[in-house]
């Protein structure tokens, strides 16, 4: 995934740095985050996360491209699974767990936000976070169109269905995470089980259709 | 509205420099934003400015109560509408409009969410946009409510039915003025039209119940 670096990290140091770009977002936020915040959370220095990744800029291109990959990791996981059940653990995936610490999601929330907040001035940011939109809901759609051609959902529109989904989960992450609304991702999670993921079953099709 | 000031401005000055912010802040964003660039749009001295307002986060949390005001007064005109008329009324009413230079709304969504990004940080932004959307979330639920009442919408939650159509359309703004996703707010309105809007007309219900 990383062929087109020119002195690519191996990937034990990729993931290093990587896993201290989150930390160091969490920590920093994204608005004040240098190379040596990174260097030292990755325990590397400066020049050799400047050898792999060139700059800053081109690191965190990198950090949004390996969420990327952690979203299609899980998303292979899935495969076995009804699309029912596919598309319930992909809406989980894009929710804070039980397990996660409140504050540490909101930090990161947040910075993930601040650096959204720069794509309409840094091409590269842009193009990057359009690819893992893109790319999120081309899964989500994939799911949903193959529960439609299998029967199990109703005729449904996969891209407008995928959208919904996911700019409701990004509204209430931001609500949760910049107006502290932290009923927000449970509220969202039950108003789109009830008006989309359940009512897309055929079940209900069926029902309107008799 | 403003009474609560202890040297309001005027109504109609208060309303040159309510527009005059909102054109500082389409040209100047959030982030570099001075009382200097406002007084310049309004026509007005930065002394004037701080006679009114204090300082420039007062002003631009009466700003952002300013905008709540013209939200209500919307509110207010759609009220021998049904239920079903005044909800899509403010669905629109939240959505880029034709007449719209999209540079602009483009330009002024930045900017807001700019603002919005602070919320964390600056007690006095997170309580005044915690207020503008319990209020926007208490006024859709309330003409959900009586539609429910009144039998024209099927039995919803309305407040859990109102958060998801916030928060869609909140997510689809971020997508529009932070990655350039053009068709993000056609596309919302058609999903909450389907998903939501029609969805929870009674006809509908009726025929599941049959």
């Amino acid at each position: 995934m990383t062929d087109d670096r020119d002195t690519p990290a191996p990937r034990d140091v990729h993931e290093e740095v990587m896993e201290a770009t989150y930390r160091a977002l969490c920590d920093n936020g994204f608005a004040s985050l240098t190379m040596q915040d990174i260097a030292d959370e990755a325990g590397k220095s400066t020049s050799l996360l400047h050898y792999h990744y060139d700059t800053k800029r081109n690191l965190l291109v990198s950090f949004l491209a390996y969420l990327l990959e952690g979203f299609e990791e899980k998303f292979e996981e899935t495969e076995g699974e009804s699309p029912d059940e596919r598309l319930r653990t992909l809406v989980d995936r894009l929710l804070p767990d039980d397990d996660d610490d409140d504050d540490e999601y909101a930090r990161f929330g947040r910075a993930l936000m601040e650096l959204r907040m720069r794509a309409p001035y840094e091409d590269a940011y842009r193009e990057q976070l359009q690819t893992n939109m893109r790319t999120l809901r081309d899964r989500f759609a994939a799911v949903i169109r193959e529960g439609v051609e299998t029967g199990t959902f109703r005729e449904v529109d996969p891209e407008r269905t995928a959208r919904l989904l996911l700019d409701a989960l990004d509204g209430a992450r931001s609500a949760h995470v910049t107006l502290g609304d932290d009923d927000a991702p449970e509220e969202i999670a039950a108003a789109l089980d009830e008006f989309v993921l359940s009512s897309i079953l055929r079940a209900d099709a069926e029902a309107d259709d008799e």
